[in-house]
């Protein structure tokens, strides 16, 4: 073990090199234009893995963008594990926020800044270069792993779910690994058992065929903008409940215990608020910020469209206006509901002067692990180790499709250990991934299949 | 005078080119990239009006853009005329809905499509070309002319009320003709005596300091857009009353005279609803389309802009958001006032969980000519004579700030004889003028200059 830590103290700048490599490639997953970009990235990590001494390296097309799957399971008798990542980002606007450009890395303050540098091509590097410290060393791996990067992730992996059904044989592993998650505060090691899910929907309002003259037509034809805001502030009332009928009906209650440890967590409510840049923290009444963030479902707009948006003044009245809106569910609620409750709800309030449309874009289910398997205790403890922190069990009130989908299928546990910060600009302008998060996580990635390797399978 | 008319009718294709060139000049006066072209089409009208016979052509610069003078004061005993005009345009987008690009003249079935074809470059036309005909036959005009076409009309004319003032000597006349109105339909040459005020006003609404994941922070924060929405759907109430406490306090009612008259008007709601491609008409209740149309202060959005706008899905928490929102006012509504009353009534209702900015872009008076004054009845007959057809007294939801300036300042009758239909699309995609219009509108000038000679001043 000595032997693997000191290879990953002496090969912190190749791991950053090897990181940077992979993080130029703009593999941005919901952009048409840069469909082979994606492509490309998902070359260069087949090829990595080869390099790196990982076997049966594949590349799985699929309707989008193709998932890479690697393994190496030469160690019977003791346990395989299956590590998850993405490697699709998502886009960069808006572009002129960015400090340095977002697909040319670049270290400022001990962070290196790239788009997808912490979510999450960062931390898929986090496992690759832990299992390269043991192929260079050992020239093998303690345990036998699987590991899968799919290229989807940002847009709702709707390729992955069939690709996990239909590849169930091939997946089977002991344990789910994943490294997508943030941990609750720098130096917090943390471990993630829940994550909340997503149901992402748009809605149109049309009126007039095209735009019309302000001054000509004004006061004589309903504005679709003034539509769509009464429709959004219909969606939720002050004490931040959300309207929909049923929408509640599903939820998994908080328990006494779970409230009780998540207010014992070491988070920092003014910290996280220094974060955000936020006035002050606000949501659903009754609840305290961390129940909020990821106990509890929400309801945001997630982006607005309509009309003159230029400089100065341009008097219309816009023929149609958008809006993203997009749902973060708990357990049990099941997104396919929720988005028809959502739309027959958007439907009912909707002026019959106007077209209303409401789209579904894509949806998952929330996830919410057992912490009473043994594998928290180890993950628990190679954390510590490596960072000589206490480490705490939290959820996440972000959406990782994969995890609730494979935990379903597998019935295996699935741990979440993340190395992000939550000031890192995941889905922002100068995304960023710590430096001594990076290599720490390295190092406890190496205790942790260690570790994990002791075990009888 | 039938010299005149046979030359109109002769040179009806010189008279197309000479406006052709005027519109491939692409004079956007709010957009900053366009200030030269702006500047360009200023000489290119002045060094129009000096072939065409004009006197002391002058190009006033101001803060923004120039406008252009030109007399013709050689008919002592006769009356004068300040012709207004303006030769900026409206901004283009959405471009892709353009059938051809919006600075190519083009010809398709009877009319002429190109931005500025009716607002108000072909409006400005008729005029220069009932003016040339009388230079070419008759070798001078019969009246004497001032003509002033200025270049910041679409964003307010800004710089016009301190011109005005200055040059109150230079502009003075006896009455001010001014085309930049539509005709209630096809076939009904309509005089307008009536035009509303503007107040351009815009929200800003800022929450967290970037963009922030709408998966790790959703429930936590204010999220902007739903403050705006909010907002938005707190401006008027359901019946379209508008909400901003004191906006109705100056408006000056509508006579019964007036309600009997306008619904006399020959207008088919049919039609106009057709115009404008929506399902139907709405509005303030207890008032007519007409008088909402024209005699009623509204208030719309004109654009609202805010997150992600892409195609797919981005989960954000969008940092913030802007609208623009103008009303338009009827006499005696004071647009400053309204613009106080607006910011007041918009922090009023703000959350303080965000920043809200209030920005007031410009305002001008709306405007209402008495009736009763010989010039309208002159005319109306000149109109008669060269459509062939009934003329009709309306009024326009617009706003032409100059009218009411120059009118308060030279307390002089302003005539407002419109050549547009309400559905060429002004201020929108293909924007179109009819050419019967604007060749049987170069002859209606012609008699009214003729007529008008007449009288003793």
């Amino acid at each position: 073990m000595q032997q693997v830590l000191s290879y990953i103290q002496k090969h912190q700048n190749d791991f950053l090199n090897n990181l940077n490599e992979c993080l130029r490639i703009p593999s941005i997953s919901v952009s048409p234009s840069h469909v082979s970009d994606v492509a490309r990235c998902a070359d260069f990590l087949a090829q990595r893995l080869k390099e790196m001494g990982m076997k049966r390296v594949e590349i799985f097309p699929t309707k989008r963008h193709p998932i890479v799957y690697a393994e190496w399971l030469e160690a019977p008798g003791h346990p395989t594990v299956l590590v998850y990542g993405h490697y699709d980002v998502q886009p960069v606007d808006p572009l002129n926020e960015w400090v340095k450009p977002p697909f040319e890395p670049d270290i400022r303050g001990g962070r290196l800044y790239a788009r997808g540098s912490v979510d999450d091509k960062g931390q898929v590097y986090i496992h690759l270069s832990a299992l390269e410290a043991y192929f260079r060393t050992w020239g093998r791996l303690p345990l036998n792993v699987k590991v899968l990067i799919e290229g989807e992730e940002e847009i709702g992996s709707p390729s992955l779910k069939n690709f996990l059904k239909e590849q169930k044989n091939l997946l089977k592993a002991d344990e789910v690994i994943i490294s997508d998650t943030p941990m609750l505060d720098r130096e917090v090691p943390s471990i993630c058992y829940g994550l909340r899910g997503l149901c992402y929907m748009e809605i149109h309002v049309s009126g007039s065929s095209q735009d019309l003259h302000s001054g000509m037509w004004g006061g004589t034809v309903e504005n679709p903008v003034h539509v769509l805001a009464g429709i959004l502030s219909k969606l939720k009332d002050k004490n931040g409940r959300i309207l929909i009928p049923g929408f509640y009906k599903d939820v998994y209650p908080l328990s006494k215990t779970e409230r009780r440890m998540l207010a014992r967590l070491p988070a920092s409510e003014k910290k996280l608020l220094k974060v955000t840049g936020s006035l002050k923290f606000t949501g659903e009444k009754g609840f305290s910020t961390l129940e909020r963030m990821w106990a509890r479902p929400t309801l945001d707009v997630n982006g607005i469209f309509g009309g003159f948006s230029g400089e100065g003044s341009k008097t219309i009245i816009p023929a149609k206006v958008g809006a993203k809106v997009s749902m973060r569910l708990v357990p049990d609620q099941d997104p396919d509901k929720i988005a028809s409750a959502f739309k027959k709800h958007v439907e009912k309030i909707s002026p019959l002067t106007v077209n209303v449309k409401v789209i579904k874009h894509h949806g998952s289910r929330a996830f919410l692990e057992r912490l009473n398997h043994p594998i928290f205790e180890v993950a628990k403890r190679a954390l510590e180790k490596a960072f000589g922190k206490k480490a705490h069990f939290i959820r996440e009130g972000g959406s990782i499709p994969f995890v609730r989908t494979i935990s379903d299928i597998l019935k295996k546990p699935c741990v979440l250990l993340g190395f992000g910060l939550p000031d890192e600009n995941a889905h922002a302008p100068n995304e960023r991934l710590d430096l001594v998060n990076f290599f720490k996580g390295i190092e406890g990635m190496a205790y942790f299949y260690g570790d994990l390797a002791k075990w009888k399978v």
